[in-house]
């Protein structure tokens, strides 16, 4: 094909490939979605880089569809009209990092775990993402969050300044390096979240939280999750900087133990982390085991050497994958957010479908922020299968958003869930969609995703 | 006019005026900026008042002004190209309460003090926004922040979802009532700080807080501005979640000791005030203190009796507008944002221009957002004293985009930081300037604002 041509010619062997691996190491990601291979793979080292291979796509009316690190759930580095998947392992350095002003700017291809080790020699971490690891610029496209969202914010609270370039190859910054600011329109955030269909990020600007001195952990068990979402609306009621506060179901507890030979009580369950310097942890924890307390919790225990910590974090870690290692079977994921209050009603129809079903699967929710995964075990050979844990997937999202919540946390929009689109944005989709067509008018930039 | 007939005719003779008194109320509000008298005022009850209202200034290309309190500082309210005064007072309801979601829905025309009232009985607040009272449509519409942003955030960080009309009378929702979500682009960010030129906004859905149980303020000096910012930087480094941290600089405490009756030591100092449970305050006014002391600060003074929280801050209220009562003087007011390693460089400059060029002036910041407030005085009837204030207020926004910062970290860009907005945004401005196109294709919706 001549634009490939274009290609080597422009940017050298070095930086471009057709190499059968790497085409169907760029041909998928994490999730349940059908991989489709690029024509070719780009490895831009540059901002120039990048507006060359622009340039070549426009003129061509080529897809070009950015990848990270291949860890997304929702399909959004899939390259369903093939063209260029454009990499950024090359892109992953450190260009400016200011201590005193707990800030850092980076390029999109550095690893959150990179990022951290970088900036933890000041006592410093970046707070945003998930807990497993991750590009900053994909976390940044799909604003992405886990469970420290609860207490710092999600991608996008995280983010002071992007640079950005468009599909004609204009670049710009969408902020400042200050803190906040009241000039101009926020396109900081709409860059944030738009799945790579706007424009390529290509520089990231991103507050930084400092390490605290000390943490705790805790768990304990109510009867209902009726009862695990009040406690957890009272311990944000009562003001407590709660570092983590996840809930899981005790059927997920009894797949944990089992799975992963831990021996938590089955029972509906709250993991807690608490983190500050250590007096105020102290403060915090007295006070959460009497929030508790006073609604009957039950197995309160709480820790603070590492081993518990680990235990604690790993088997709730273990629970998201727990499924992946099934030989022959396959999962869907789920992700709604809700506000906390309809949580409950939320579970409760997630774990009776599922029983109901016969399927296999896993709840779990970052409960602080009403959001809320499944897992859905399927056997793609049997008939049927895939459609029913679909059918569960698509009703737990339809109550979602009648309850006035979202399709996706944190996972973003990507293939699956832009059936949802109409039912949750309403009038403003077509916003939406005429804001893609402004900033990319021949619609190169990650076509299909998000809206067709 | 013609059009003005058809608005008595649609929405009533209650609901539309042009009184003198009215079109005299609509014509500024507390800035500096000129006054001018709408043709027509109108105060719609709903969102369909909002519709008809559009509907006829769209057929007869007639500008719209939005109006909250008039209390804007950049001239945001003032309709400069007349026509229609688009004032909420009549929409001022508390829509939707969910004390168990800490989450609330207004309508843009209530006061902040009115929602904080309401809610209160539930121990929860809205954190957001000046000290001072205002509308929370017009805090929404210029991304308006204070003192407590240093713990909670912006403006746009308390909003969760909004319902806008557009120019041509289209209604959506840009968010939905979960805390996070990952679903299409983030519009609510795009219309908060838009300043009403993008669309009206006619419901607010916000975050709330709990109110801490506890507070203690505390103040203290310092030899240098630099030791009190590096003061603050280690209050953020430390991870204290603290409520309010202002920087006031020695001339300006003399004039809070002068107009006010006080008797701070007259230094640099900070303001300082902690909140949460009672024992975690006095964590972390104990290692608050080991700072400062570290640093080697004076007069340390920590008090939690009412008597003491008040004075505090009203002093600090009072030096914002200690100029304001001066017979035949006016003043111009800057509201830079910088990083905070920058802050001392701003806070020398200021002082110095002020200094050198014979004007009074008073300065102090948030300096944990690196936000920086001037009061600069002048006396319109003596030659050139206007410019002179206002050649020292642009030398001060150009040294701040020139390290990094923004023209306005929260009073918004209205008329008077218009001219900044290429220096600051760049190329960006192209695109923000066809967001504006695509939104309100007839410019209609508070023309000449950001940019023209």
């Amino acid at each position: 094909m001549l634009y490939i041509e274009k290609l080597y010619e422009k940017l050298g062997t070095e930086k471009v490939t057709q190499q059968e691996t790497e085409l169907k190491r760029h041909s998928k990601d994490e999730s349940m979605h059908d991989a489709v291979y690029p024509d070719v793979v780009c490895f831009p080292e540059s901002k120039e880089d990048i507006q060359i291979i622009l340039h070549i796509a426009s003129e061509y009316q080529i897809a070009v569809t950015p990848f990270g690190a291949g860890s997304g759930l929702e399909g959004q580095v899939i390259p369903i009209q093939k063209g260029i998947s454009l990499d950024f392992q090359n892109m992953n350095k450190v260009l400016d990092f200011s201590p005193e002003d707990m800030r850092v700017t980076v390029q999109p291809g550095i690893m959150k775990s990179e990022l951290n080790q970088f900036i933890s020699q000041q006592g410093l971490f970046f707070a945003g993402g998930p807990d497993y690891d991750a590009t900053i610029g994909g976390m940044t496209a799909t604003n992405a969050s886990g469970t420290r969202a609860v207490r710092y914010g999600v991608m996008r609270d995280q983010i002071l300044d992007l640079e950005v370039v468009l599909a004609d190859g204009m670049s710009f910054h969408t902020g400042t390096k200050a803190k906040k600011s009241s000039s101009g329109y926020h396109l900081t955030s709409l860059f944030a979240g738009s799945e790579g269909t706007l424009g390529i990020i290509t520089e990231i600007t991103l507050k930084l939280h400092s390490i605290p001195d000390y943490s705790t952990v805790a768990r304990c068990t109510f009867e209902t999750p009726e009862l695990c979402a009040i406690a957890a609306q009272n311990i944000l009621l009562n003001g407590i900087p709660i570092m983590r506060m996840e809930l899981i179901d005790s059927v997920s507890i009894g797949i944990i133990n089992k799975q992963c030979g831990h021996d938590f009580p089955v029972k509906h369950s709250l993991f807690l982390e608490f983190a500050g310097p250590k007096n105020t942890v102290a403060e915090e924890v007295k006070l959460a085991s009497k929030i508790m307390h006073d609604l009957g919790c039950e197995n309160w225990d709480a820790a603070s050497d590492s081993i518990s910590k680990k235990k604690l974090w790993e088997a709730r870690v273990q629970l998201a994958v727990s499924f992946q290692d099934l030989k022959g079977m396959k999962e869907i994921g789920g992700d709604v957010c809700v506000p906390i209050s309809q949580l409950p009603k939320l579970v409760s129809f997630t774990r009776s479908s599922m029983d109901e079903s016969g399927l296999k699967g896993a709840l779990w929710g970052h409960i602080g922020d009403g959001n809320f995964h499944t897992s859905i075990l399927y056997n793609p050979e049997v008939n049927g299968e895939q459609e029913l844990a679909e059918q569960i997937n698509d009703a737990i999202v339809n109550l979602a958003i009648e309850v006035g919540g979202t399709c996706t946390g944190e996972h973003g929009v990507g293939l699956g869930k832009k059936k949802f689109q109409v039912s949750e944005h309403g009038a403003a989709l077509e916003m939406m969609q005429r804001t893609k067509q402004l900033y990319d008018p021949k619609g190169i930039l990650n076509p299909g995703k998000i809206f067709s």
